[in-house]
């Protein structure tokens, strides 16, 4: 029985006929072409030829513009056709359809036997939580200020002042590549060294993830080097790499620690309405199955901002725990396989007057991730740490940030700089 | 003396102050904060800064919409801040700006210090001529029809009428992976049989591009398998790995044959007016830059359309001579750095009645590149073959394809199918 994956797209298009686009497509992406075949060949071709399994025309409202006509269309890829790799099946989907007009791809669903060949995150979210020894709250995550053209003594302040605010993670900056200021091991060895000194003032285990930067086919030595310098935690530029980059690194039996998932370059795919990649499947499904234990977006509530709802699919791909839909022709199949969680990081834009709002979103199971709304509270750094873990401590208790700020001066003094939109 | 890469954005926003935005991204993507520096700190952060260059502000004319009005900014960023990589320069100049609002990014430069990271095509244009020894004519190449779920006796034959036609290049389909019917050896060796049975015929050489797939880390190994079978060119979906996956791939020394780079997934970045990346730097100077020997893009005469200028700006900055343009502040540089040319390669509906077209456009610096327009010809494959050849060869006498037709029938077919829009 051959098995599936599914990909959907989001169709634009005046006048066409989507149900003869939709077979031209399941046909012209695989065996190329079909009702000329002699049927003794269409027996022998069956088992490649890509399925409709659905149109769904939406005709514009009385009032809308004829642009505005478009069709979900999905269509089933044989597995036969492509190797178990994220380039193959992304090449065979939508590498010769992304050219071809408005069109999008807003879902793939994979196989039990695609995703046979992914191992998923090595941590992911169950497993960052151990690391660090925290299962009863959201996590909190900060960013560097500012570190192009700093030196280490610099950054060993900064990063101290986060950690010692009660910040779980830290992150390199994303442009910050392999330089003589600042290098990868020194780099490792000062902040760690800065977050042992926080520690005996937080009591708190603190994760550092240092950029993983350079040529493709020296990431994973670099990454190596860089668990051996110390490291506990890895920061990516996934989209500058290619998702199998990631597939590889997190497959590694010796990279041995978290992955984050940055999003950089992210926006030259995802936010058109007419083309590209959906957010769910670019900073989701596709991140998960390569294996980020955390992956960054950009939230809803900031200065960079994606739709609450397509945030809200990122959450349920990263953390559902059946991703993948079997798809065999005639038949279903209940085989279920499971990839660890990634933990979601909504970033952007965030300060302690929004962690209701965040997790009303999105639960317990998130990192709140902040960067000026930490190094820019009037009272400090390490106060903009404070009044981020009074946010989420109110919020789990059930108390307005309004009233728990009455107790809690940092908390107090970020709700009088940033709002509280409640 | 410091150098710098500039970028060139287009903003879209109805009401923004660009040259406070352009300052914004000019700091914010490099020393991350300026105007409350210390004096003494600006002395020592200066070389670190990215600089604005120019602020173009379209406003819309009346009667167009206000979500029309734009801005060209151009910036310069100090290589100092980031390592010799393409993926360093993207994420620097496009990782979280291109989430940032309606923001396209339309040009890339790179500084001569840059650009001396990079070796650039390894055989390129003149190269790849003097490989199949036509120096005085556009070259022609040919794609498979179907080639999924076919075996190697199918692509055999497909490949023989292909090649028997007079064609200079075939390429594999660009969703043909490993698998058990074709496999790379197998295929290649079959191939090129097939084409030495052509060349008694035809008396012509011919390269033939195998489609390098699989696992990123092994893709070098698989391109020298693919060598020592006998391969004498590669295709390789680029944008589905990253650039400097091909940057490695084309640097490496052992990897002695063309490298031709497929568009699959471009799609995806380059076609909406307000966000992703221009094809002129997508599909031209990151692909010249990487090492493509060849590069496919969507013609504007077929199917597939891109429109003819941003075509144009393709072929350019493939072509032109000089591919960069040094910023030193304050002060210029005379420093000449070129990278062989990339051979253009317009695909997409191309049939022989478009030949003049493509040549108006191109001159003889390009290949003819057909699929349909040579497998559906009537009389033939080997006929589809002759059509464009003649074409080619009306076109370069100076002669009307109707007048040439009328002595040639696989041209007058051609054309009484597809037509001619002269």
């Amino acid at each position: 029985m051959s098995a599936y994956c599914l990909a959907t797209y989001r169709s634009f298009d005046e006048k066409a006929d989507f149900h003869k686009k939709a077979t031209s497509i399941a046909v012209g992406l695989t065996v190329g072409s079909w009702t000329e075949l002699p049927e003794a060949q269409k027996a022998q071709m069956e088992k490649h030829l890509g399925k409709v399994i659905s149109v769904e025309v939406h005709e514009p409202a009385p009032g809308e513009a004829a642009s505005s006509r478009y069709a979900d269309i999905t269509i089933a890829y044989p597995d036969v056709n492509f190797s178990r790799d994220i380039p193959a099946l992304l090449v065979t989907v939508f590498g010769k359809l992304s050219m071809d007009g408005k069109i999008r791809l807003i879902d793939l669903s994979f196989s039990s036997d695609f995703l046979s060949g992914f191992s998923g995150p090595k941590f992911g979210m169950q497993g960052v939580r151990d690391l660090l020894g925290v299962h009863d709250r959201p996590l909190l995550m900060s960013i560097f200020k500012s570190v192009v053209g700093y030196e280490l003594l610099a950054l060993r302040e900064q990063f101290y002042l986060q950690a010692a605010g009660g910040v779980d993670l830290i992150k390199d900056d994303e442009i910050l590549f392999e330089n003589p200021l600042t290098p990868l091991e020194k780099r490792i060895e000062i902040c760690l060294e800065a977050a042992e000194q926080a520690t005996q003032l937080t009591g708190q285990k603190l994760l550092y993830a240092v950029n993983l930067t350079g040529s493709t086919s020296k990431l994973a030595a670099q990454a190596k080097k860089a668990i051996a310098a110390g490291a506990n935690a890895l920061l990516f530029n996934v989209l500058a790499y290619g998702f199998d980059v990631l597939h590889e690194l997190s497959s590694d039996p010796e990279i041995t620690i978290p992955i984050m998932a940055h999003p950089a370059l992210a926006g030259a795919t995802y936010p058109s309405p007419h083309y590209g990649i959906s957010p769910s499947v670019l900073l989701g499904k596709l991140m998960r199955l390569a294996g980020a234990d955390l992956v960054l977006f950009p939230s809803p509530y900031g200065s960079v901002v994606m739709p609450r709802e397509e945030n809200l699919a990122i959450k349920h791909v990263l953390l559902t725990k059946n991703l993948h839909q079997d798809y065999a022709y005639n038949a279903s199949s209940d085989a279920i396989l499971k990839l660890a969680a990634s933990f979601p990081v909504p970033s952007a834009g965030i300060h302690p007057g929004l962690v209701p709002h965040i997790l009303r979103d999105f639960g317990s199971d998130v990192i709140v991730n902040a960067g000026g709304g930490i190094h820019g509270h009037r009272m400090g750094t390490i106060a903009g740490g404070h009044a981020f873990r009074q946010a989420i401590d109110a919020t789990l208790q059930g108390i307005s940030l309004r009233d728990y700020a009455q107790t809690h001066p940092e908390l107090q003094s970020a709700i009088d700089t940033w709002g509280t939109p409640e």
